[in-house]
């Protein structure tokens, strides 16, 4: 028998995209009773679980314990990590899609994009552990049931708002047996910003240009500035709320985005493809802390003024 | 013999597109011996004419007395009036298109967008009267030599840097027995950044949202602040540079802009058809200006970065 404690943990998934399905399956490789919420793609789930599509990990089917359309109808109890992998967009409350799984000795997990989306699911829940994940992947749903894992694969994480538990420990343990690198942070909220960063400047750039990619972004002159400008701008609003980003991380991701190949922002492929793009979370959010904080952000205002027209244009397009 | 003086002028219209044509029009119909240069068209031209539809001026067909490919084939002499309505784009020298039938008593009038556009043909023919004009005026090219007026029509002009000629009077004259009034202008330098505080903010922001119209733009309340700091920018750099803005300017241009229809600005429509925009002479001498005089402008350095990385695009897309 050695089976370790870590292999019976009792998972929910609440959001199985591409993100939730992922790392729900990587979970259930290794022995984790994984179940899922799926409202949109719940008969195909149900029937032939997730085709999951990985070069790096290999390919495999996983078929999830449970397959719910919502959390009241999850049986045996209550998780012991509750996964949030909602996409978090205006109108999602994301406290009631996972109360009633919500027990006494869950720890839930928020495995989204964004800052500042902690609080909301800490005070709903002042009593549980909570659990704040940056995901630093490429994964996309490349058709009912199908995930198709691109690269990387990375998680970060650490107790909201700040230390290292136990339950944490166990989920990076069991996370790395199943090939998934995590990087445990005393200041998950640091992280935070510091992926901010990066995504509140070139997602709504990458969409304002008519979906431009990285190349198209940093080439012009005035193009990097911006970006730099845009960056400071979410340095000091981050040091305004007690959360300093490290020096040269700026350099950082320009140099290294400007090596990568040119690619195309999650939110340039929401905008292309029709999809609700993550506004409100990753440059909404900073804007409205930079105003709370009284730090300038012209650019980012700018920014978030043009995608709140990009938002008005498309809402009126779709009637 | 009750024929004026000016109905005898000679005018010579360089840069025959929807503007050039049209206003060649409507000087021929009051006489004036109007010729064109027109590259792209000229066999049409040449065989057929301009066709001018215009609902409030009526229907014409405009036959220039010279239709050239060059203004160096111009015959007779010099034109009273060389009305210049290139559009000003990168890498064209107005001074050369024109210099060979620029005569020592010839008007050369820009009737073109953008601030900070009359320098360089000022320093190009510095013993010339020039007359900078602004045209307030919805008109489009809709097939070869096929111009159609759709609304307004008004000019405001004066001499460059300021004043107004006898030739501007008398050129406003034969504008209005045409059926176009002519305002004009002392100062017509801080009548160019008027426009701009308009052009410069709405043209580049309904392309960076894909295509919008005033009314996407102004409906989100981010949206109407910054057009509105975009604009105080504009209004602080013209005051740089000695010509402030009148007062209430900026509210007439919001709540004026709000009550029209609505409806999409030049450049949108010029993104959309394909065709060159232009954001240098409107966006980017803004910009150049500002900086020079070291004003702040993070929102107008913001929406030029963004149109530089546009026009990488497109450049890039075009091959």
């Amino acid at each position: 028998m050695t089976q370790s404690m870590n292999t019976k943990s009792r998972v929910l998934v609440v959001g199985a995209g591409a993100i939730g399905s992922f790392y729900g399956a990587v979970l259930a490789s290794q022995g984790a009773e994984v179940s899922v919420v799926c409202r949109s793609e719940f008969d195909v789930v149900r029937d032939h679980g997730f085709a999951i599509e990985s070069d790096k990990l290999g390919n495999q089917v996983f078929r999830p314990t449970q397959v719910l359309r919502s959390a009241e109808d999850y049986q045996g109890g209550s998780p012991d990590y509750l996964i949030v992998s909602v996409k978090v967009v205006e109108g999602v409350d994301r406290a009631a899609l996972i109360r009633s799984a919500v027990g006494p000795d869950t720890a839930i997990v928020l495995i989204e994009n964004g800052v500042e989306i902690e609080a909301e699911i800490a005070e709903a829940f002042p009593e549980n552990e909570l659990i704040s994940a940056l995901a630093f992947i490429q994964v996309s749903r490349v058709g009912p049931g199908r995930v198709r894992h691109h690269a990387f694969g990375d998680l970060s994480f650490g107790n909201y708002p700040s230390g290292i538990s136990d339950r944490c420990r166990q989920l990076a343990n069991q996370l790395k047996d199943g090939g998934i690198k995590s990087m445990l942070s005393e200041n998950v909220v640091t992280a935070r910003w510091e992926k901010c960063a990066w995504n509140a400047v070139f997602n709504p750039i990458s969409v304002l240009g008519g979906v431009l990619d990285t190349d198209a972004i940093l080439s012009p002159p005035e193009g990097e500035a911006l970006v730099r400008q845009a960056m400071r701008e979410v340095g000091d609003i981050a040091a305004a709320t007690g959360h300093p980003l490290r020096d040269g991380l700026f350099d950082q991701y320009v140099d290294g985005t400007r090596k990568a190949p040119p690619y195309k922002t999650s939110m340039a492929l929401d905008y292309e493809n029709g999809r609700p793009m993550e506004i409100e979370v990753i440059l909404g959010n900073t804007v409205r802390a930079g105003r709370r904080e009284k730090v300038a952000i012209p650019a980012l205002e700018a920014l978030y003024a043009l995608m709140k027209m990009v938002e008005f244009r498309l809402k009126k397009e779709q009637g």
